[in-house]
Parts: structure tokens; C-alpha cells; sequence
């Protein structure tokens, strides 16, 4: 070997390839070269409301103290999560989003000849993040689109360290409910850790689906992963948490770097945390924005995976590929989920009311087109 | 194993101890019960002139995207990096933080059974990157408190993938020059990727220390890491970046989280880069800083270890540890060293002309105590 640094990586590393995001506007934009205020991004699962004014002033409070480095210990966060969910501090773990969680659990319980579990048309970051530290995936096979918990169950080996699972999941939606959560984590062995990404809970939970935290203290193999990015609208500050054990939380805090989550993400998320009304207006604002897709998808003939979360899966019942080519042409940027095992869908997340017409008026153009 | 998840996690994460940063001066407000205004904080390298304006208007301009993501791509800030540096926009991995860039190198090039050369005396997170992936450390001899780069040639065997240097250095403030970087490179195996961290270089660059730069091109296995968080004045932020061959940036990028870099730090970093005012002063500042520092010392009849960083270490000829409790109980934080094997060092950040002098008179007030 002399200097090829591709084949010095890790051999994990050498197969990874990166996660691909949204398109971002401003990219677009120099592609159509158009005017950015004339396209509209329904791609990454974004809160359409713009920010709240109480995590905007807490930035503003907070830029006095730019040069300085954030508090490495996230004290008043972990102490405000702790408040608000009942638990200790001890068992919190901050997170530069909720991907630096994911990666940081990979990294602490993963390693080659060990494996984790994930279900078909899962999250693209478990698969990352598996094989970036060189650990195997075993994928367990959908049920209509959603979680088949009992057949993950039985994907589980006795290399098996980790089980990603996500309700609602992204990109399809799909949830379970709490007696499916309960059986699972009472029928998984005692040393997997069964990571529940709720990334979407704040859209969903209620009746019919169940609020990881309340098993923490029951089952100290499980740890629930949230995030600030959606309904909280604190995508751009990247900030992220696991609730789990104190002992999960004291490795997955020796693997976090001192200072993941910056200043203003710290004094945003503290300050989103207490604008419950703003979650509030969220949800409504997403319930009304999926009634309005529903309605519209169901006047243009077209199928879908009902959803939970603040996005839908469209059925177009053909490659969907150039659907989003014609799409992006319009200025309307949605996400094409191929790469998830589901190319004949688009994920299209939910938009303010105006935005919403202008991707369905912009489809049945497109689809129209043939 | 029924359930341990400290046994069960993996063994190079069993034994770390995570890094410990300097105390924030809202902890010491807390456990002294005192105004945090009244507190001098010397202890994290930060920039004390307050933020640049320039970084802060980009900030409050970017504030009306807070509910998007991060453009994964960091696009604008690859392109300003590339036209100042002379580099390709393929060459640049940017970072949460130089912190980041470091253990993305880690867990790209090294794994068990490989190690990384770094020096006696060197940055404390080297160790904990390379123990975190389960590799070993070889730890070359220091000399007069600085690298000694022939003793790190040696310590390079065929296992090693990377060695870390640092110039200046951290927590020492020593340094080497061109033609000892320029013999060095010339002597280390081309499979070695040598990591030069320049984390203080806009407090030092000119006759007397090398731009790392300047040789990225006759040195494919050369990575130079840098900051915005020192000379720049973000360290709230978090933007930290490597340059690179294009093959070792590609690798780096796929381990790289797709949004490790925040929007409101992506936009203040591209406005800083062009605050050349600011960096210009703050070196200055330094300069006239290190001054007042050394005076005061020699005034106080104690030496130190020559520094060309924005910081210096006080050599206080017995234990440092009761000293900086001393100091602490005055309102003055600084930072012990005991940690790097520097047990007789306090290492102190320059701060403002105020803040130089309240450090010196503590100090004397403190060792007058005896």
C-alpha cells in the first residue's frame, strides 16, 4: 500500500456511501437559475411555520456570548428534558440531532461480526451508521409498508447488539401501537439495545400510539430518540436527545464529542421546549395539511400510505423518478424514495395550506403530461 | 451478559474517560453563589474581544431559515474556503468543531490492532479519538515541552495510520519550523496520514512557523485541520475544517454526519472568513496580551513555557492544583494541566488588557498564601 487512502479506510467506510438529503433550494435555484423565493421544498420533513419567536429571542439572547464555547455538560437543557419528562438527568444524552444519536449508539454497541436489526423501508441513517462502523444490518421484511415487529423479533441473533425502530416511521409513516411496543420489548433479549427513534412523535402521539417513555423505567434495554428538528422547527440548530438508562447514558456520553451541540442550538431547544403552544399550532397545522393532501391525492386518482407523521408517501403506481424531475421543473422539490425500496413513491411533507395546493396543482400538471 | 451495558459496550469505550473541558462560568457562579459578571474565565483559548460583527448580522440574517436544514453540502463555505486558500472545493471536509474533523480521521483510517503517533504533552482529544476506535497510542518523548519530530518518526511503526501534530501546540504553546516540517514530511511513510492541526495558526503564521498549506500539494498524505473557533472568534459555533488530497477529503466526507455543521455556523463562518479585520486585531490583542502576561510573570518571579498561541503555561514550580483552586475562590478560572502530565502548569488563555491584569493580581494574591 503506498498512499492510497481509499484503500487505507476502514473497510466499513470504503463501502459507505454518504446520506443523500433533500435538494436543498438554493441548489435548485442555480439549476433553474430562478428566483429561490419562487420554489417551494416539501423534501425534508420541515416544519412549515416558520420558527418559534421564543427560541428566536433565546438566539438573540444568546449571540453575547458567541466566542465562548457551549456548556459541554448541556446543564440547562438536560435539566429542562429532565424536568418535562421525568426523568434524571443522568439519563439524558444531547445529540448534534437526533443522527448524531443514532451514530453514537452504532459506534458504542457496534462493531464488526456484531449486527443490528432494522426493518425494509427504515430510516437511511441505520444503515449508515451500521456500516460505517463495519457491523452487519439484518434487514427484517415490511408489513404493508410499516414495522412487522414479530418478524424483526426474529431477525435477532446472538450477534444482534442493536434494534433501530421508529414510530411513526420515516419514510412511510407507518406507526404501531402500545400493546405492539410492550409485547416487542418484553420478547427482546435482555442485552439488545432497542433504540426507538420517535423523531415524528410530537405529530402522533395519543390514543394510538404509545409514548416510549413511559417503558423507560421498565425495560433499561430501551432508549427513545427525539429530536428538535420537526415539530420544535429547530431543523438548522441541529439538536437532538436520548432518554435511556443512566448507564446507556454514561457510555453514549464518554462517546459524544465534549461540545456536539453549539450555543444557540442549547438556548433554542430550551426555549422551544417551553413554547408548547407553538407544538400545538404545529400539529393542527399538519392535520389539516394531511386532510388537504388526502383530499387532494384522492381527486387526482392516486393512492398513499397513511401516515402519522408530517409527510406522506404517494403511490404514483409507476416509477416515480420522473414525476420528480417534471416536479422539480415546476419548483416543487419532493423526495424520491427509491434508495428505501419504494421506487413507484414519493415522500411529500405536509406544507402550509398554499404550499400544499401548489405541489398538487403542480402534480396533476405533471401527471396530466403522461 | 444479561443486561450490562457497560460490559457490553465496546471495549475501547469501556475505558474512556471523557474529555474534560474548562469549568463554565456559570458552574462556578453556581457553586460559589456569586454573579457570574464578577467571574474572568482564562481557561478554553476563546477569543475575548467579543464576536465579530460581521459573523453577527450573517447570523441574524440566516435566522429566517431556522425551521430548514442545514445545506448537507456546506456549499457557500466550501466555495469562500477554496477561492482564500487556494485549494479545490474537493479538498475541504468541514466539522463541528476541529474536535469533529479529528474523529472523523479516527474512525476513517484507524481500528484495533492499528495506532496513532501523537506527542507527549499533546491535545487531549488525540488520545481520546484514537481510544475510542480501539486503536493504540504510540506517545513520543517531548522536547523542551515540544514535539520532537524525530522522536515521532520513530515511534512510527507499520501499524501506524495516522500521527497527530499540533503547531502551535496545545496546551504548551510551543511550535516548529518550515524546514523541520518540511524534513518531516519528507521522512514519513507515504501509507501515514499526518494530521497537522493548526487550530492557533493565525496567532503565529510568518517567518517563523510554516503555513501548512503550502505543502498540500507535494504531500498527498498531508491533512491540515483548522478552526473558526479561536482567532475567527466562534467557538460557541462549531465550525471547524480539514484540508486535503481530494481522496482522503471523499473518505472523510462519508464518515461525516450529512448536517454536522449548523446553518446559523455555516453562515457566520463564511462571514468571519471575510472579516479580515477582526482576525487581524485579535492577533494584535494577543500580541500585546502575551506581553503584559510575561511581564507579570517575571514580576512575579515565576517562568513559563515560551508560547506563540493565545495562551501560555505558567510553570508555578510546585503542584498547580491548590493554585487553581486559589484562583478559582478569586473569580479565575484557568485551566490544570496535571491531565497532559504537566502537574506544575496552570495554562492560561490571553484575555483582555482588564482581565490580564485581574489574572495577575489574583495570582499574586494567591501565591502570597503560600
Amino acid at each position: 500500500m503506498s498512499g492510497d487512502f481509499l484503500a487505507l479506510a476502514q473497510a466499513g467506510v470504503q463501502k459507505l456511501s454518504p446520506y443523500v438529503p433533500g435538494k436543498p433550494v438554493d441548489e435548485l435555484a442555480r439549476e433553474l437559475d430562478i428566483d429561490p423565493a419562487r420554489i417551494i421544498k416539501l423534501a425534508s420533513n420541515e416544519n412549515p411555520m416558520g420558527a418559534s419567536p421564543k427560541a428566536l429571542s433565546a438566539i438573540r439572547d444568546a449571540l453575547a456570548e458567541l466566542t465562548r464555547y457551549p456548556d459541554g455538560n448541556g446543564f440547562d437543557l438536560k435539566q429542562r428534558l429532565s424536568d418535562r419528562y421525568g426523568v434524571n438527568a443522568n439519563q439524558v444524552t444531547l445529540g448534534n440531532g437526533s443522527n448524531d444519536i443514532l451514530e453514537i449508539v452504532a459506534r458504542a454497541y457496534l462493531a464488526p461480526g456484531l449486527n443490528a436489526v432494522f426493518s425494509e423501508h427504515a430510516f437511511a441513517i441505520y444503515p449508515i451508521v451500521t456500516q460505517a462502523v463495519g457491523a452487519d444490518a439484518r434487514v427484517a421484511k415490511a408489513k404493508d409498508w410499516g414495522h412487522d415487529l414479530p418478524a424483526m423479533l426474529a431477525a435477532i441473533d446472538s450477534n444482534t447488539r442493536v434494534v433501530f425502530i421508529a414510530n411513526p416511521n420515516n419514510p412511510t409513516g407507518t406507526w404501531f401501537g402500545p400493546n405492539a411496543l410492550a409485547d416487542f420489548l418484553n420478547d427482546v433479549p435482555k442485552d439488545v439495545l432497542v433504540v426507538l427513534d420517535e423523531a415524528y412523535i410530537e405529530y402522533a402521539e395519543g390514543a394510538e400510539l404509545p409514548d416510549g417513555l413511559k417503558f423507560l423505567a421498565d425495560y433499561p434495554n430501551l432508549l427513545v430518540s427525539r429530536t428538535f428538528s420537526k415539530a420544535f422547527g429547530l431543523a438548522s440548530l441541529r439538536v437532538g436527545y436520548a432518554l435511556s438508562s443512566p448507564v446507556v447514558a454514561d457510555v453514549l456520553n464518554r462517546v459524544r464529542q465534549p461540545f456536539n451541540v453549539n450555543s444557540l442550538a442549547l438556548a433554542a431547544a430550551c426555549a422551544a421546549l417551553d413554547d408548547v403552544e407553538y407544538v400545538a399550532e404545529s400539529r393542527r397545522l399538519n392535520e389539516a395539511g394531511m386532510q388537504q393532501m388526502e383530499d387532494g391525492l384522492r381527486a387526482l386518482d392516486l393512492s398513499w400510505i397513511p401516515s402519522r407523521a408530517n409527510f406522506i408517501a404517494v403511490d404514483l403506481g409507476r416509477e416515480g423518478a420522473s414525476v420528480y424531475e417534471g416536479l422539480l421543473r415546476e419548483g416543487v422539490i419532493v423526495r424520491p424514495v427509491a434508495g428505501y425500496g419504494m421506487p413507484n413513491h414519493l415522500r411529500v411533507s405536509i406544507g402550509l395550506p398554499a404550499e400544499n395546493s401548489r405541489f398538487l396543482e403542480a402534480l396533476s400538471k405533471v401527471l396530466a403530461r403522461g
